[in-house]
């Protein structure tokens, strides 16, 4: 099969923790696809501006050393709490299956075109992807073929969890001159961007567990935080990275 | 990049004219997903008879005469009376594009495990796939990350005219005992299969046309049919086609 990748998703995880598990929960997550030449023309995002939404279909290309059909198993363990202990590879959305290909609904914010690198950018938010990532295809979202108002949630009917984050007057200075950092981080943080495995034995809403340490790094920043009385986080301290 | 089909499906649409325009358009439409080996193993869709819709991820086979690159254009010209006259391809959701790779929203219908042909084997139904389309992935219909409905349908904002199918006491004898293929056969018609440049040139609206003859070829069937007063399509002959 002659698929070839149009271009390249540069978003705002660097690293698979942090990546919100849906497209659209962070709201404030943004990307830039990158279509390179001969996909470039300004003429094949003709009439895109006019859709709110669309679908960037790309590859999962960090979800296994390769592309070997081997990588893959029957089933998968879903990250939600409360989500069963195992479902098929095909019930589920999960990166690592036969053939790594993501699909993600995300908001359209802008279109340009660079005529220094001839690449079509564009920019859009609520992403859940990785930084790097291939572009194989953009569809635009259209609502008569898109939204199935009657169809159910599977097995996936747990709410997400969503925790309390608090800065320290450490971790606050550190963002002060930097807002759109400052929601990312509390946005992302929200979420307990820790493996299920982690979430799992050391869970927030144990008391037991007030007092313990985790670090995390996301975007140019170096995150300090425990858990706090009523599974709230406390970030106590944010390093800027050397860049 | 190293993709491989997972299976192939099957569907009543062996040629692309009366494929419906999107998935769910016409109910009755039934597909099946024939998963072979090593991606049959039961285990790959533990769970997924638990969701009520799934994503189909396909290739558009018959789309381009080969897989090459240069097959595709930067604009399409849409399928949809009052659509602009032409559109970037990656505003489009037209087959013909870089990587042709379609994704439909069906409903589920059924999962059987074929001992003999050692496949598995998905029911689905609402498809608007070509029979014979080799499938890369299945992945469960998820609401919460599926449905936008703050969505807008950009320039596709025109409803998808739908027509009155009358059948003569002839096509009518010659379905009498197959209810289902009659069923399909008024769905498919009612959306007028011709393609834009016929529909357009030769308008069902337009009274002059009425008289006008055409023949479509469906399922078993040869259909016969005239444009009718108050853009009616009446069905004159339906000829069994030998096996």
């Amino acid at each position: 099969m002659d698929l070839q990748p149009i271009g390249v998703i540069r978003t705002c995880f660097a690293e698979k923790f942090g990546v919100p598990r849906q497209a659209r929960m962070v709201a404030q997550a943004r990307g830039t696809i990158h279509i390179s030449a001969p996909f470039s023309h300004p003429d094949t995002v003709l009439g895109l501006e006019q859709f709110s939404h669309l679908w960037v279909v790309f590859l999962f290309h960090k979800a296994q050393t390769s592309f070997h059909p081997e990588d893959w198993r029957p089933t998968v363990q879903p990250p939600g709490k409360g989500a069963p202990e195992r479902v098929g590879v095909f019930a589920s959305r999960s990166p690592h299956r036969p053939n790594p290909i993501g699909m993600s609904a995300v908001k359209l914010e802008s279109i340009h075109r660079n005529e220094a690198s001839n690449e079509l950018e564009i920019e859009v938010s609520g992403v859940d992807i990785l930084d790097g990532s291939p572009v194989l295809d953009i569809k635009p979202y259209v609502p008569y073929a898109d939204i199935i108002p009657e169809a159910n949630n599977g097995w996936a009917t747990e709410e997400i969890a969503s925790y309390a984050v608090r800065f320290s007057p450490q971790a606050e200075a550190a963002v002060a001159h930097d807002p759109v950092a400052k929601n990312l981080i509390t946005e992302v943080m929200r979420l307990d961007p820790r493996p299920r495995s982690q979430r799992d034995a050391v869970p927030l809403e144990n008391p037991e567990n007030i007092g313990k340490k985790f670090a995390f790094r996301f975007l140019r920043f170096d995150l300090h935080w425990v858990i706090a009385a009523d599974a709230t986080i406390h970030l106590v301290d944010v390093i800027h990275l050397a860049e």
